[in-house]
């Protein structure tokens, strides 16, 4: 888990890095060269691609188009400018809820 | 970081241990009696939902979405048996590729 | 077929006449109270259902599915003043390509 | 309106030949040499462009994505033997009902 821990902050350092690289050699710059829109567009089709996975692929093709779902979440909250600290404590706020806490915060949808 | 680490160890508990709740208590417990399609589905939209917080929300509305897309995509991969592990180890073997090896191995879209 | 231009062109003026009704009693109107980025949400989850319908539903499931897509992409149509006749038309020009011509024109993705 | 009843009945028809055609020449058999995963991915690709044109893009590029998603909603529904027909009536069904049962009948998400 430490281990995960240095992914995830290593990732984040690494696609700040990126964006501002030459397009010709990084994806990230690229996408940046393209715009907010198709980055976000690629994390609503690896959303997409993760559901497909989920319900007809192996295991590795979800850990695939997961790490790819979480890879372009990153770039794209780089974009915004808004660091994955923000989205952990916003989680972190939520999880601390209780079993019933949480029932009456959640929709029921 | 430690913090944010503590974060996604927890959240990966918590999820494992609400699956198991009672459904009238446990918002996590109520997905899994509706099954996968069913969580698929909530991870599908919220990837929709985090595209269109990037394009016109506020920053808290992304930070919101972010957060929603992964505690169900934490859902998700606990439903399929997916260890957290297993998709930043992914997403490391990815991220060890220089900015060269990146531009070798994606594809251009 | 008549009877499906008749439902199509019924539904376009449909869609048209409840964005201006009383969102108490509309539920288009409601949609449109909450504004374009709303209504647009609508289209990719029911695109995420459709997809989750044809993967593992029943025909009926797909089929519901299907309709709500088609609905909500009239209302996206409706709220950009966009003539369902342009997409149509854009389809005809599309359709009109022969197989060979489709090969060239189409991405291989 | 005549012509975009024979736009949507010529569609169908073609999606359904093209089927059997030969992949080297023709997108759509290519699309179910890949498999109904594949065709269902593009349905919810093109919802997530559908979305992102509506918000941020120009009248044409709406166009555009509106027509890519009607056409691969078709080779969805052809790939799972669904006539276009069977969803136009359950569009009708419901169009049916008035502004008060409208009311009723669907959710107020």
């Amino acid at each position: 888990m430490d281990q995960s821990n240095a992914i995830l902050a290593r990732l984040e350092a690494t696609v700040a890095a990126r964006r501002q690289a030459d397009p010709a050699t990084s994806y990230v710059a690229r996408l940046h060269a393209k715009g907010l829109g198709k980055i976000a567009q690629k994390v609503g089709e690896e959303g997409v691609e993760t559901v497909i996975a989920a319900l007809s692929g192996s295991e590795d093709e979800l850990v695939g188009e997961a790490a790819d779902l979480l890879f372009h979440l990153m770039v794209l909250l780089d974009a915004r400018a808004v660091p994955l600290a923000r989205v952990l404590d916003e989680l972190a706020r939520r999880e601390g809820l209780s079993g019933l806490a949480e029932k009456a915060a959640r929709p029921r949808d």
